[in-house]
């Protein structure tokens, strides 16, 4: 089965659909919806899948801490604020005390990022057998939209910069089990400054950025020498023998922001940063829909889509 | 891992907590919140899973609609009229057609059980391999209160009667991928008649009275000859040895309200039914923690929760 395809044909199905309350359905990072009689509402389900998400023998602690903080990072993409969580946990072939280490993990994460876990659901194994059952948990975030709104993929304009928050590439060396979702940094960059567009950085930098791109009806250019590499992604390329800004580009599971706004707040941000964090202004909007990645020797190439796609 | 023991471990966990806008955390059907600068939510979140909920070669349009009813029906059992439902699906070994025919389903039950899917995450197989992943989905939904508010598992008092709707026993004939969840019921008796107590047959009556007996303090007295017993419970029965009545009381997936309110309510309701569905007086509420089945001879015995529990 082809994710991207299956996510076109569903995206399809929707498409055809108009609920009055809906202000936001399957497309961006979370739906936001119109309570009747109640206040406007983010939700957003996100799993964490032994072997996709985490290698087997990931401490439970990690892998419950990791189903919450991927959920809540989508609340962040939309600067909306924790509500609250339910899980549904497969427990797979687990036994009683890594089930109970990553249900206690779960409930604390849930705690810690402002999102307290108000139900949920258990099983263990199945499918043809136990031993097959890869572990499983599925996290249902609640937010509600920050003092300014919430913000979507779709509001990019041409002439925008375009900015990420701290440093990218090589989280599969940890920082992918340990990172806490940028929600206090998306709520202080939706009071200083006008956002046009944001997402999370989950499926890597060059697929992320083409998502805003495609949702406002524009293009990117990116600038290579711009983009801020972690020195995860140095050390990851000393193994893997590509270039580190490969892996800042593609490698996916950042959880750092991705935003675009005007060029003079975009300056004023890149100074001061946000919250401790820095900003780093790595392009702009533009209108033709090629998006481009200009390289350091002035070089400009197509940016397309190369991050890292589950199951791939 | 036993499913029972880690529910005790997380119901733990929680009692320590609280959260000044959650009127209800786990333990019930579904979680209730007072949204801060809104309305009361209604939330629950629930798994059906290959080899448990559905046996594999099961057509993807009865388990995508299973995943949803299911959900749904936990929304029935608090009284919420449904808002809306995300879904994370893995797909297991499914190839396309069979996940795109899973995904309509899922679309197309949550629209027509007036819960329009509005957000959803994707993956396929994964553990040891895709061969051994058991498909699963994860349905969430959001529900808002009915006009009377929701109703609890923990309101039954002494004398109060206990009542069902519908038939039960031997669900897994087929009935359990095909039911509709009890909403407009679960309404219509709130506006009708006040219900202290509720709970959706999912367990199997006997542990399902429990949870009732349980949550409010209290016991249960049920009379074996009031239950309804369904033609499913005794053609399963003449397949299994059992009696038909130890299928309508121990079977689970009924998916049925059982519900507690004043007797002459109760006697109301058994002489009308609810939107056309029958009503059973099965039993009562008692002070005696201990809950008990009167036998036909009269003969009293001890209930015990011998209902459908996953996995066992």
């Amino acid at each position: 089965m082809a994710e991207r395809e299956l996510i076109d044909y569903i995206r399809q199905l929707a498409a055809g659909s108009s609920v009055p309350w809906l202000q936001v359905g399957i497309g961006d990072d979370a739906a936001v919806l119109d309570v009747p009689d109640g206040g406007r509402l983010v939700v957003t389900t996100d799993m964490v899948i032994e072997g996709v998400h985490f290698e087997p023998g990931t401490p439970p602690e990690q892998v419950g801490r990791k189903a919450v903080a991927r959920a809540v990072s989508d609340l962040a993409a939309m600067a909306a604020r924790p509500l609250c969580t339910v899980a549904a946990v497969n427990f797979g072939a687990a036994d009683q005390v890594t089930a109970e280490r990553m249900s206690r993990a779960i409930w604390e994460a849930a705690d810690e990022l402002s999102a307290p876990l108000v139900g949920g659901d258990v099983a263990s194994g199945a499918g043809p057998g136990r031993a097959g059952c890869p572990v499983m948990a599925a996290v249902t975030a609640l937010g509600l939209p920050g003092s300014s709104g919430v913000v979507l993929r779709s509001g990019a304009v041409p002439g925008d910069a375009v900015c990420v928050t701290g440093a990218l590439g090589g989280s599969s060396l940890g920082r992918h089990l340990t990172f806490t979702p940028r929600i206090a940094e998306a709520l202080a960059l939706a009071e200083r400054v006008e956002l046009h567009a944001m997402i999370d950085l989950s499926d890597g930098l060059s697929t992320d950025a083409l998502h805003v791109a495609e949702a406002s009806g524009a293009g990117v250019s990116l600038r290579a020498g711009a983009v801020p590499v972690s020195r995860d992604a140095v050390a990851l390329a000393e193994r893997s023998g590509r270039e580190p800004l490969w892996h800042a580009l593609n490698d996916g599971e950042d959880y750092e922001l991705l935003f675009c706004l005007s060029p003079a707040q975009a300056g004023e941000l890149a100074r001061a940063g946000v919250e401790g964090v820095p900003v780093s202004v790595i392009g702009e909007v533009i209108e033709d829909k090629q998006s481009w990645m200009v390289m350091a020797d002035g070089r400009r190439e197509p940016l397309t889509a190369r991050g890292w796609e589950h199951l791939k």
